[in-house]
């Protein structure tokens, strides 16, 4: 305990003084309670985020970094002799001729678990299969904390699923970067609703490629770029996946809104039995359905530009922009995504810009005027700072 | 455990089912964490929070709330007794005989702790001299929640002595609510630092009066209503103090910021003595300082008028509006407050409105285009949400 206080006065000094004052680790003379922290998925985003986790100095950090997971590799380590530098794992990880085996995992985690030892599992894949298995983590005590959309948008009973297991075993689901990426929006909507606030629409523009590609095609002016060049140029700056088609048809959105709606979690929202029974109006032209490739679709796309610039003149006309948008409706009990016009005076004209997300919440007390969070909801840095947050609130 | 588990069940059928998702308190086989809150100050926002903590159904909510403190009264319940009812609690205080007497109840509170029970005190007082006893209760062990901007924003010596009482104890002091009332501002600069994002700058429109006044005198057109109508307007809607020079003193976004500059706590911005450090051009004519009414400072306002009207023209005319705003700027070492011109397309001209507030936060990962957060930054109910979530992050 000595040790601590002096290093803490030491670190104040030669440390950016901020790491002296996290908020979730007051450098206290009891011993700080330990997160052992296992990593599934080291992509973009997972390696984001281990660098951001191993960021925070070793000394001062209540987490250790114990278990990394690539598709293919797998390793495991002694809390003792946890990961602590940032330039280390993945080399550490290469070299392992382990296959990942997430039962063995599990065993491994929940045995490690104390009074004053807690474990998680940060899932940085977009896999069903892997978030099939959250069940039995959480029911083993496992924390688990993932940027993975697909468990609380797919199945209706894959969702109850992992509720459930939360509950019994009181480990705890955090999933703040499924929307928004590190913007605030799954803490601000948790915080609404157990404060009692009561949630009319959440409406807002949830994708950066829809955002970017809208923003682009649609001013406020009844002519500009087609909307087939919009979409190539946004392909090119990596806006939209390889395939746009994918990012067109709205189902990101989808899934989305069905993460919002259950985090709700009232009684006047349609009960979900998966993203696809959101409302969707895809934006896939119905003739260019089912194109295998990214860039035989681009090359057909013109065909339907005189469509898109019909919308956008009816729209300019109206003074009114397009904003592909999503709409959580307390009120109607209707969830839906799709393209919709808004006066160009409105944020979603003005404000809104670039590849940023904005979200508006409209609830008893953020009336007439809604509570708006705004700012770039996609991108590895931003999403890892979001499951980070995430783990950080456990500790 | 069994009466838990019956009752949830129950309770998923009776309720609306939000209060058993709260993500706050899954209801686990275990024994749930308690937290005995004792409140201090039962105004405005005192009663709001009250009301909405009590709206938590008992049998769900971690939180007994055992001590109510006045200016002139209080009381202490033993925890099996906590008030659980929203009607009752003003009553019960009226009819009690005790004055307030922290020393009495940072003992009864301190006493009470347990490995599975945590207490709190939620200061909704906006005094100074509560402020001041914050390092004793937290030394006690005692978490402090509070929307009182004194404490943080007065002398540096009483902010120093609560951030190393908090690190001794483990206690902890949250303050969402000084700033942005329920907005997510406090929590979400938090967790920049925490995550290891660098911020650059912070600039907003933190004060709702302010707000309101601008957003009404300076539309980007050359004209409009007089300064000294619109401020006395705001009077008589509630949007300033009943004498105006207290807001337009520019003291409480002097405060604010002094706030959000500690919480950064980095070596690249000035170490603030005190609120009166910040660099605030009030907007108070010399000439009309010391005033002592506001009936009296409205009379003369009007004398001043065409000095603003002159500022209001010149931004007009170079395509900007006026804004009274703060900036925390980490770049320049700079904490400061006042007008400030921006553009008829910045988000603080086209997207601020009514008596919102607003704020960027330039960081690394959030460049070029900025966190935004926007809403109505004051009034009882998002005020009292702020503390309340506060006091739920905790359990």
């Amino acid at each position: 305990m000595w040790r601590q206080r002096v290093f803490s006065r030491v670190a104040c000094n030669i440390l950016p003084p901020n790491f002296h004052r996290l908020a979730f680790a007051p450098m206290s003379t009891q011993t700080s309670p330990q997160m052992l922290v296992a990593v599934v998925g080291v992509g973009l985003v997972g390696s984001e985020f281990i660098n951001q986790l191993l960021s925070i100095p070793v000394e001062s950090s209540p987490f250790r970094l114990i278990s990394l997971s690539s598709s293919s590799r797998s390793v495991f380590f002694e809390p003792a002799k946890a990961v602590t530098s940032a330039q280390d794992w993945k080399a550490i990880l290469s070299q392992s001729n382990e296959k990942p085996n997430y039962e063995t995992l599990t065993e491994k985690l929940s045995s490690l678990r104390a009074p004053s030892t807690k474990v998680a599992i940060i899932d940085n894949t977009s896999s069903s299969e892997i978030a099939a298995l959250y069940p039995s983590w959480l029911k083993a005590g496992i924390n688990v904390i993932t940027p993975n959309k697909k468990a609380y948008s797919g199945d209706l009973g894959l969702y109850e699923a992992i509720v459930s297991a939360s509950k019994e075993s009181g480990a705890r689901f955090l999933n703040e970067s499924t929307v928004g990426a590190g913007l605030p929006v799954i803490s601000t909507l948790k915080e609404l609703v157990a404060t009692g606030d009561k949630v009319k629409k959440i409406e807002g523009v949830f994708s950066g490629t829809m955002s970017y590609i809208f923003n682009e095609f649609s001013t406020g002016s009844p002519d500009g770029p087609s909307f087939s060049s919009v979409v190539s140029v946004a392909r090119e700056k990596g806006y939209t996946e390889p395939h746009p088609a994918d990012d067109l048809n709205g189902f990101d959105v989808a899934r989305k809104l069905t993460i919002l709606s259950r985090t709700i979690g009232s009684s006047s929202l349609p009960s979900l039995s998966s993203f696809q029974s959101v409302q969707t109006a895809s934006l896939i032209p119905p003739a260019l359905e089912g194109i295998p490739t990214g860039d035989e679709f681009l090359k057909k796309l013109p065909e339907f530009d005189t469509e898109f610039d019909k919308m956008r003149k009816e729209a300019s006309q109206e003074g009114k922009v397009l904003r592909f948008v999503g709409v959580v409706d307390g009120i109607k009990g209707d969830v839906k995504a799709g393209l919709e016009k808004y006066p160009t005076s409105h944020p979603f004209a003005t404000s809104l810009g670039g590849s940023d997300n904005i979200i508006m919440f409209h609830t008893e007390r953020y009336s007439p005027r809604p509570l708006i969070i705004q700012g770039a909801g996609a991108g590895a840095a931003v999403t890892a700072m979001g499951v980070l947050g995430d783990l950080l609130k456990l500790v």
